[in-house]
């Protein structure tokens, strides 16, 4: 089966927003086996709109589009659709329903223009959103399938994988794909990329290698005839992989380095505190990103002046002595929040964010400290010096070390 | 004047890699003054490739290709363009002679394939890459314009820098072209799109409404033939969103909430402190994300627990009454907050993240308090009750408050 990817928006022509649904999309219809024929990128224009469209299908037998299903008269995705198959859109008293409620439930009226979302032609069925107040398009029409997905990325992404994925799925043949990702953080891309040299060699499942904000994720792809044979593709290159990373690995797929860190919290009744300075909220932030996060995590403290340190337990004669931003200090912090909060373990980042020194220490220079009833370590870490990368790579290494102080092994 | 971009790659296509050169020319040309009809993308095969042009020159009178200039047998822009146009390809010798000098530069022998590169139509001009092997090409036949240019982003960056941006801006005529962006708050998609319905009508500038995290973003790009004209249209419309949208608006073009509320604080040589339960650290991220805001950000507290927030000096007895997510606990988190680090302001948040309900109080509520040396006050928020939208939201409701305060105007 052939496909094709349209991207609608003026802001992706005018080149002020890159846009990332239609590489995202190409590579997942690959991996079902779909050959892509085109990404196209069109302005918010019904005249676009309709020979983007009209192109696509004579092309394809899938047309994926994105974006254009908001309230506004610049929202004509469904307008386009419905023109190019001559038909008659209509509001769909379901679907209005659902979209009232929607607002009622926020406490507000339903503004009149949002209408535009609850409606439908004959030939489409609606794909719940449950990330928006947008319903995706299903069309089917002259053995033809035309999709239609809301632009926002968390929106088209939960649609792609919950909905659309699946049925295709079942369109698109009997190979199977298995798809599994390795996460590890404290190397860098090319040390990742030597050690993971004889899975390269290995051809099926294939390696790719990502830099993240979270570490470095190394992705396989296994195809065989047989689900059977493709999962143990699977399982033999991450045997291999974890032989090469060993302890660098943190988790698989869908993990994120905090949902780990908080099923360990909570499998050993621990509970936790933090005290952060150059991190400025986000080690906190990441932490409580975990649903039930409560149960376990008890507080923690932005000490972005030696002062608010000071009072919270931090011997100012240590900052004297070492710097705010050294390896006593941080251990002196994490004791610090552990012992105010009644919590189990405490963990700090003290450091620089950046752009601008402190104390003649360089930006992307930060100490993790972890503390318990036995006592306080630290561990210093060098990140680039990017002021958002700062943030981002020390909170991630400060979990990554929990995480190690966790699972011992 | 009608432009339209192709590029070409079957990595692409695929997922592999993502595209950047169309994004980058889009927004060159869009400045330019070219009205950019489609951005493509399509596969190494020339069926693909014929059609693609084939299909961009009907639409636009400029079409601009870059990749598939190499010298292996899936590199064939040349080939398809020559097809297309109905033109024979041959070796144009003094651009064989160049490339011969190339590799005998660099003391190799010229493989057999390369001499591709070496190839031109009648309609076509060699333009010159001083950073590759492939020239591109310049062809004019019919009224219309192609230009290839090679894929690598440092090679065709520097051709359309130095070599086809100046000869299509004499084509271009000599359009300006202005972009203004007025970002607001508390209003939904849709009702920023009632209101701006006068805007809409003027057609230059046109306007574009985008929900963003941090609330609803209208775009206007105006065109006229002298700068000055352009900007009168921007200024025009932008008076007429501002009498719309009122104190909705926090600011302009590329401000952030917190750039924005962080210049205010310096310029009135204030402090700030925060509190806040259910944003679990993202309000003082948020605020720390700008640079050189440890002038005015005395520090924060991430009160996870009520025990927290009676331990650092809110009254047990109004948790009691009202419950955690309340105005009258929010407005004593501001105050606490304020007190504890000896802030001139003091700004908190109190709500239920989700995805659970919290006092039978729903996910997607919070109240944002807001202290100074006159008192405290608070309001209630509804949001759409994602984790990480409530986050984000609150945050920004948070911000948006105190600039208010800070600009009462």
């Amino acid at each position: 089966m052939k496909a094709s990817i349209i991207s609608i928006g003026t802001e992706i022509t005018t080149g002020e927003v890159a846009d990332t649904n239609a590489s995202y999309l190409a590579a997942q219809l690959s991996l079902l086996g779909l050959e892509v024929e085109c990404l196209a990128a069109v302005p918010d224009r019904i005249d676009s709109l309709t020979e983007a469209f009209d192109h696509a299908r004579r092309r394809a037998d899938v047309v994926l589009a994105t974006g254009g299903l908001g309230p506004t008269d610049d929202d004509l995705t469904r307008e386009a659709i419905a023109q190019v198959l001559g038909e008659q859109m209509f509001v769909a008293p379901d679907l209005e329903r659902e979209l009232r409620g929607i607002f009622a439930a926020m406490g507000r009226d339903m503004p009149a223009s949002n209408i535009k979302q609850a409606t439908l032609i004959l030939s489409a069925q609606a794909i719940p959103n449950p990330r928006g107040t947008a319903p995706g398009w299903w069309v089917e029409k002259d053995g033809k399938i035309i999709v239609a997905m809301p632009g926002p990325p968390v929106e088209m992404r939960r649609m792609w994988e919950a909905e659309i994925m699946p049925r295709l799925q079942g369109r698109a043949g009997h190979e199977s794909v298995l798809v599994r990702t390795v996460k590890c953080f404290g190397l860098s891309e090319a040390e990742a990329g030597e050690r993971a040299a004889p899975v390269f060699g290995m051809g099926n499942p294939v390696l790719g290698i990502y830099a993240k904000p979270d570490g470095i994720h190394l992705r396989l792809i296994a195809r065989a005839a047989e689900e059977r044979k493709a999962a143990a593709l699977i399982a033999e290159a991450e045997g291999r992989l974890r032989g090469a990373l060993g302890d660098h690995i943190w988790g698989v797929d869908a993990e994120t380095i905090e949902s780990v860190v908080g099923g360990m919290l909570t499998a050993g009744h621990l509970t936790l505190a933090t005290m952060e300075s150059c991190t400025g909220g986000l080690l906190a932030s990441t932490i409580t990103d975990v649903p039930g996060s409560s149960a376990y995590f008890k507080g923690g403290f932005v000490s972005y002046s030696n002062e608010m340190k000071v009072s919270l337990g931090v011997d100012a004669r240590v900052i004297g002595e070492h710097g705010a931003v050294s390896g006593p200090v941080a251990e002196a912090m994490a004791e610090a929040a552990r012992r105010q909060l009644g919590a189990d373990i405490g963990l700090s980042v003290t450091g620089v964010a950046g752009p601008d020194s402190l104390e003649g220490k360089p930006p992307g220079l930060a100490h993790i400290g972890i503390a318990d009833v036995t006592g306080a370590r630290s561990v210093r870490g060098r990140y680039p010096a990017r002021r958002g990368d700062v943030k981002r790579l020390a909170v991630t290494h400060a979990l990554f070390l929990l995480r190690q102080k966790l699972a011992p092994c």
